[in-house]
């Protein structure tokens, strides 16, 4: 092919891919986040990409339907997911009578939506679920093991402190039922949510626009910007003297939540309830969070869900309450780097690469590459035929933190020399003590 | 909603979906795969699902090409990979600067092709890659490597005896040269290629349509179906007088392979020269790989690849010379499937339930699951209100292989009655020593 021929090589934007080094620590994100979601029990779950449209949409519309990337492929019609909850409730559905109930399950999957491309907007990405359902009931005890999850994720995932911050949704809907607002309170909320934002003043006179008396809107800013501990929280609303049923079961609801969050061990320092919390208006029905780093507060939330009361009801007549929560590893992954908080060590895996001198001593290579890998630990060779000098730049390219160099001297006497790369150091080491050498 | 209104849950033909007992048993595959990818140096990539169409199609035309699940999403005209190795050469090219060569990567991803759904064949699958890309050259060790890499990754998958075939698309365009059919190599070898099926004679018959002459045609069987030790097959190969430079190239090619598989550690017994083996005529240009379970050869190859000149002649003028292999890993699994040949252990990741036999233990069972994974060890409790029975009738089913039964005795004792499920056994155990207990 002549030069003019070639097609550049691109993809669109709003895709993420990542430079081998990122990858790599990307992965390392994943698999945290997958060790603790399967220490606690969480089923692994892998949905099909495509899906029936008329199954997938059953119940979307609006701007989520505009973003879905939809196509005729013979006589079907087909969407890619968009998110994992979705196909969890039709998986559910079709193999209910197959599955064990409470069904505790994980995805880590990427999803797609058709977004216009803006920095930190992702057309393809990656969501990490786990979503518990229960079959008519689901004890309130999963709305704990929830939190106590995201708690050992992110201590595990370690970007610093953070914050889950936990409301009930009956809480809020059994207050402005009680103030008479019950049509209004994604209004209300949304306009609550800004106060940081546009200061109190702004706030007051918004909520006067969709009619809320002004002795009400003082109420109410003074009642969801409470803050103290989580046992004062609690105390103050059972303080409220409202009779309204629904509240009441709410603040139980977290009451009960808090007390099992500190038998799950979760630090109190962790979690805390705030009642400006919302989500999701019209999915969740109970308990709900959100997770922010608390050195970085504009990242937003980086782990969100909350407790629904019927998971399939498109699909099936039975019900299915659950619970979960959802990580988007590719935005928070953009995130963390963009604040440098992600430390990359090099294009490698292998803890050593093992480098022979000459051909002559590619058998002992091998051979020490095989030892270093019998013990479970990455190794590499290099294999190329070129001088010493690009050998070893080779090695100090990737971020190898060890070289095991092999002249004729060390093949003739079953060792190595190993170079510590990151101080320089050299030594000769034995084949049989390689793998502990560089462990 | 009413029943009527209902969405029957459901998706299309040829899309594997498993249940959590055994998606538990294709995720150990997939680990044990990735685990010995990584641990002979390949780096993770992860490109995007969906590419550019004229950048995914450069190369691709006829069959491909209708596969494809094409679309048009706003000005963009898209497609989903069909398989891993265009996403590579696209990344390559696009990355080359920023990458180390050689370049080893691994990619463990699905891939998308609207084929007809017949038994065993997919339309969304997973294929396990590693590649090695050279700039400019790339050493034929690397083609040692993969075998090595195949031969790890089907001992620790543990179905049994495997072999894996060989041979040199060199050996067998220099031969055919020799011959006068350099011309025909594609018709030759797809006839011979049916030897087994439709036997000698038949096989003679269809040679001389493409006009072969009888003396050759009799004189390719033999030399094509020599059977011999790899020490044999190459002494033979060596032995045949032929002066053509490509033929006696790919013999060396093969002689060094054989020699540096040795060196790999590679049992004798699980690789075998065999001169039949051709893999994508177009395709590959020096060594060429399959791999077949000996019990099950009617699963064809397992895992396939080869050498190939130039990975992206058509987005870049760099010269980029590299070796593959793929594992077809969601076919796989399904034949093995078939076979009776994968074991599953219940729908279940964790090695102990714990299980409060009422409210007043949970506190207690939560501290137990701490402690069982504070070693890194999955469990779970049974949080539903239930009676006994029917949380022990949960234990069961979903095979858990202990039961951590918490009662008020057990509770104020710090200790756990622990049920191994298989036996039947009980014993009191102390929840410090519940971990090990249950590892």
């Amino acid at each position: 092919m002549s030069k003019n021929d070639k097609v550049q090589p691109r993809i669109l934007p709003g895709f993420m891919e990542l430079l081998p080094e990122e990858q790599i620590a990307f992965n390392r994100m994943f698999d945290t986040i997958r060790r603790v979601y399967e220490r606690y029990g969480f089923l692994p779950l892998d949905t099909a990409t495509i899906e029936l449209s008329d199954v997938l949409l059953a119940k979307a519309g609006g701007e989520t339907e505009k973003q879905i990337y939809r196509f005729q492929k013979g006589d079907n019609d087909l969407s890619l997911r968009f998110d994992l909850t979705v196909p969890l409730a039709r998986y559910v559905a079709q193999h209910a009578g197959e599955l064990t109930f409470p069904f505790k399950r994980y995805q880590m999957s990427k999803v797609f939506r058709g977004e216009r491309p803006q920095k930190g907007r992702f057309r393809e990405f990656y969501q990490c679920d786990i979503d518990v359902i229960g079959s008519e009931t689901l004890d309130i005890v999963y709305d704990a093991e929830m939190p106590a999850v995201i708690y050992n994720v992110f201590k595990e995932l370690a970007f610093g402190a953070f914050t889950i911050r936990m409301n009930n949704r009956k809480v809020l809907n059994g207050y402005f039922a009680e103030l008479g607002y019950s049509d209004k309170i994604g209004d209300i909320l949304r306009t609550i949510d800004k106060l940081e934002k546009i200061g109190r003043d702004a706030v007051m006179e918004e909520l006067e626009k969709f009619e809320v008396a002004k002795a009400d809107a003082e109420k109410i800013l003074s009642f969801l910007s409470f803050r103290g501990t989580n046992d004062e929280t609690i105390a103050v609303l059972r303080a409220q003297g409202i009779a309204n049923e629904t509240y009441n079961q709410g603040v139980e609801e977290l009451a009960t939540v808090v007390s099992y969050l500190r038998l799950f061990g979760v630090e109190e320092s962790a979690f805390i309830i705030d009642l400006t919390i919302a989500r999701g208006l019209d999915y969740y029905t109970g308990t709900v969070f959100e997770t922010m780093l608390n050195d970085y507060p504009s990242m937003g939330s980086v782990c969100s869900g909350g407790r629904y009361d019927n998971l399939a009801e498109y699909y099936t007549d039975q019900k299915l309450p659950g619970i979960g929560i959802s990580i988007g590893l590719t935005r928070l992954f953009f995130q963390l780097r963009e604040n440098g908080l992600i430390t990359t060590n090099g294009a490698c895996l292998a803890r050593c690469l093992v480098i022979p001198m000459g051909e002559g001593q590619l058998g002992s290579a091998l051979t020490a590459a095989s030892a270093i890998r019998g013990a479970g630990i990455p190794a590499d060779v290099y294999c190329q035929n070129k001088g010493m000098k690009q050998k070893m730049k080779y090695a100090a390219k990737i971020g190898v933190p060890f070289a095991a160099i092999i002249g004729e001297d060390e093949a003739a006497s079953g060792t190595v020399m190993l170079k510590d790369m990151a101080t320089g150091e050299q030594r000769a080491v034995s084949v049989s003590e390689l793998a502990d050498a560089v462990r």
